[in-house]
Order: structure tokens, then sequence, then C-alpha cells
């Protein structure tokens, strides 16, 4: 399982370009899975109280419901980055794009906003590419880049380079 | 980590006595886990567009968001329930309680409604013991057996008596 981070900044385009990633991968027959790094907000939200929800404030320690192709997991308990890449190798995917966690030794993408975000490139370990929606910014540097203006255009081409710097 | 299915048609007590017996165990120390069955009502609820839910629609075999000490996986794919049972055996808990899939060979709980539902006692797989809400059918049975009308108070001796079957 090959693993690629996208990390930045609040409102650095992360959300967008997960999407347009998994949708792309999805639809070339690489079998993806995600993780998000919920971030400084606490809890996810985990939706209306459902009886797996219930489970949860009972006491359990992961609680699951199932109905046909689609199965729901709700889990208590502190796990490391690490933990939870295990827990995805479980599962028979190509590649895990994980949205967040940009402190992490996981290979990665880094979007930046402005001129003030380029230092996350010294920063953060590991920086395979960088994308941003200033192109201007994006014209100085001498890492691979991607203008995140001209996604979905720009994601066959980032997601090969994406793929090509294989760590599995 | 033992197994115990709770069994029986809708309206039996299902819910209400996973709730309370996942409590028990919780506060007396058990690590417990829990599965639902969605039953014939096609996929679970999986509530409103979270990111995570977006990236299943984009086409991810595993969605996952993680904030704090809770986590939550969304997962297409279709798993019976030896697979999903691998899943909950790679977590650390004592006991996972199954709510529904029935017709499993796992030692099991039945909760009958009337005379028409005794027929599961005999149909079913390693039944350990029957509830029901209708104490005077509940007399007429030789194994053993639970008032559903004095939960909680009969929920420890109940308890006790599914750790006592250990499958582990």
């Amino acid at each position: 399982m090959q693993i690629c981070q996208i990390a930045g900044y609040k409102n650095s385009g992360k959300t967008t370009l997960m999407n347009q990633l998994i949708q792309y991968f999805s639809e070339t027959g690489v079998r993806v899975g995600s993780l998000k790094h919920h971030g400084h907000g606490g809890e996810p939200d985990l939706g209306k109280q459902t009886d797996s929800r219930q489970h949860l404030d009972s006491g359990a320690v992961i609680s699951g419901v199932q109905g046909e192709t689609i199965s729901q997991f709700m889990l208590h308990q502190q796990l490391d980055l690490d933990e939870l890449v295990q827990l995805y190798n479980s599962f028979p995917i190509d590649l895990l794009l994980i949205e967040g966690f940009k402190k992490s030794a996981y290979p990665k993408i880094v979007l930046v906003r402005n001129r003030e975000d380029l230092a996350l490139i010294n920063e953060l370990p590991d920086v395979l590419a960088v994308g941003s929606r200033n192109a201007a910014l994006l014209e100085e540097l001498n890492v691979p880049v991607f203008n995140l203006n001209r996604i979905p255009e720009n994601i066959p081409r980032l997601a090969e380079y994406i793929r090509g710097c294989s760590n599995e």
C-alpha cells in the first residue's frame, strides 16, 4: 500500500484536491483509502443518534454497523497515525491518501496559499511536490509544482506523479 | 476475544439489551466491541454529507476521519461476518457483542416475543440462553432464561452468564 499525504494550512485546497484525486484514482482502477485528520476542532461530528453511536456512548471501545456493501465503525481509542496506517493495511487498497497530519513523515504534497506558507516546504518531511492557487508563487520554486487553479485538468498529471513516487 | 450474539426478530428487545450489556460490561472493566446488522433495510444511514462520506462517494474503498480519541471509518466492501470478526480481533477488546446475523454460528442469546418465535431456539446454532418480555413463555423452556421485564436488575446475572460461557 502506497501512502501520500495532502498537507497544508486551512483553506489551502486540501478537501477539494483529496476528492479529485480519490475520484481520478478510483476511475482509473487504483483502489484508494482515505484518512482525514479532524484538526483542532476536537472530535469528529458523528452525526445523529444512531444505534452504533449509542453503543459508543454506552462504553463500547468500537461499535459498528453493517448493511449490504457498506459498513461503518466508530472507535473510541487513542491511535497514532502509524497505528491508523496499520489498520488500513488490512484492507485491499493500493493507495492511502491522508489529509492533514502534516508533521508526519510520509511522502506528501504540500499546498501553499501565500508567501508565508512557503516555509512549510522546508519544515515538513518528505515533500514530493507543491500545489497552490497562486501561480506566481509556484514559479519561484525548484520542486515539482501543480497549479490548483487548473484542477481538474492537472489531476491526471499529479496523480501519475504521485503513483510514480511509489513507497509501496 | 469472546463473541456473543443477541438474536431475535424485530421488536424482540435486541437494541435495549445490547445497550444495557455494553454499559454493564464497560462499567465492570470488560472492554466491549459491538457490531449491528442493519437488517433488510439496505445500507446503514451514514448521516449528513461529511468529508469522509464524500470520499466514499468519490470512490474510496475505505474512508476515515480521526479527531482526538474518536475515529470513524466507512467501508465500501462486501464483508461476511467472519471477516468482520477478524477486523474486530485487531482491537484490544475482551468481548464482541453482535446484534443480528442470527443464522451465524457464534454463541447467542435468543430473544423471543411469542410462542411462534420459540422455533428459533431449535433452528439457530449455539443458543446459550433465551430472553423474553413474556414471562409465562419462559417457564416452559428447559434452557437458561432471562426475563427482559426485569432488566436492568437481571443484567448482572445475564452478563456473568455470558462471560462464563467463554469461547475465547
